[in-house]
C-alpha cells in the first residue's frame, strides 16, 4: 500500500505525476533533456544508464519501465538490457559505454566516489565532457526518481505488459507529453 | 579540480547551471517548488531537511549553502542548524519535524527503507499526506543535487562568506531568478 493516498490504479511515478502536476513538469522536462533530446549518446545508451542505476537502487518500477524503453531503442534486445544489469563489463556494448556505466555506478554510491581515474578511463574511450556530464546527471537524477517512487511505496502495474506498451510511445514522443490519463 | 571544464570561479552547482542553462531551468523550478513556494512546512523547516540530507550525503557545498539559507529563515540560528545535522532527535525543533527528518534519513539510505511505522510516526505528530510527500521528494531531490555537485567534483567557494551573502537573496527571492553572473 502506498504511504500516502494516490490516484487509483496508476502505478509508479505516474500516480505521483497525476497527484502533483506542478512537480511533474520539471521532472518530465529533466527526463526529456537527459534521455530523449538530441545527444551524442544514443537514447538507447542513455536509457541503459538509467536502467542500470535504477537496478542498483533496487527500484522495480524504474528498472522495468526504463529497461523496456532501452530495449525498444535497441531493436527489442531485452537480453542486452539484462546483460547490462547483470554485469555491464561483460555486456555486448562499446568500451565507451562501459566506462560511462562505471562512472554511473560510482555516482549511485555517492558523488565523491567518482575518481579522476574513472573519468580518465572514459576519456580514453572517447567520451567527451558533455557525455561525462550527462552520465553523472542521469545517474544522479535516477537516485532521485527511484527514491521518489519507492520512498512513497507506489504500486507496480498489475499487468507487466504495460511497460512494453508504454515504452514505444515514450521512445517515439519523449517525456514531455506523458498523458497522465493514459492508464 | 573538477572532472570536466567548468566556468572559472563559479563554485558548486552554480558553475553547472552556467554551463547548462537548459538543465538549470527544471532543476531550479524543482528547488523553488520544494523549498520556496507556499507550503504548510515553513521554508526554514524545508531547508533543514535539505541540509540534513546533504550532510548525510557528505556534500560540503550543498550542506553549507542550504545550511546558511536555513539559518537565515531561522533568525540566524546557526546553532540550530548544527544541532539538526549532529542529532536532530535532540534538536530544539517540533516533534513533527523530527518525524519528517527521520523519514528523510531513510530516503537518503534508499527509497525502500521508508517503513509504514516511519510514516505512522509522522502522522501521529500531525504531518499531512502533502508534508510526507514533500519530505520524501526533498530528500530524494537532494540525493540528486548532491551527486551532481560532487560527482563532477565542483569546487567550493574560496571565501565561505559567500554562503551567507547569497543565503539572504535566495531566502527572499527563491530559486527561479538565480542570476548566474552574480559571482
Amino acid at each position: 500500500m502506498p504511504h500516502i493516498t494516490l490516484p487509483d490504479g496508476v502505478p509508479g511515478i505516474r500516480g505521483l505525476f497525476e497527484l502533483r502536476p506542478d512537480i511533474a513538469k520539471p521532472l518530465c522536462e529533466l527526463a526529456n533533456i537527459l534521455l530523449h533530446a538530441p545527444n551524442t549518446l544514443t537514447p538507447g545508451e542513455r536509457e541503459l544508464i538509467a536502467t542500470h542505476v535504477s537496478s542498483r537502487n533496487d527500484c522495480d518500477y524504474c528498472q522495468s519501465s526504463h529497461g523496456a524503453i532501452a530495449a525498444h531503442h535497441l531493436d527489442g534486445n531485452d537480453e542486452l538490457v539484462s546483460q547490462v544489469k547483470r554485469d555491464f563489463e561483460q555486456a555486448a556494448i562499446s568500451n565507451k559505454l562501459k566506462a560511462l556505466l562505471a562512472i554511473a555506478t560510482k555516482v549511485q554510491r555517492g558523488g565523491k566516489s567518482v575518481l579522476p581515474e574513472d573519468v580518465h578511463r572514459a576519456r580514453q574511450q572517447g567520451a567527451t565532457d558533455a557525455e561525462i556530464h550527462d552520465t553523472v546527471l542521469i545517474a544522479a537524477a535516477f537516485c532521485m526518481y527511484n527514491r521518489y517512487v519507492d520512498g512513497l511505496a507506489t504500486l507496480l502495474p498489475e499487468n507487466p505488459a504495460v511497460y512494453k506498451e508504454r515504452a514505444g510511445m515514450i521512445a517515439r514522443n519523449g517525456y514531455l507529453g506523458i498523458p497522465p490519463s493514459s492508464h
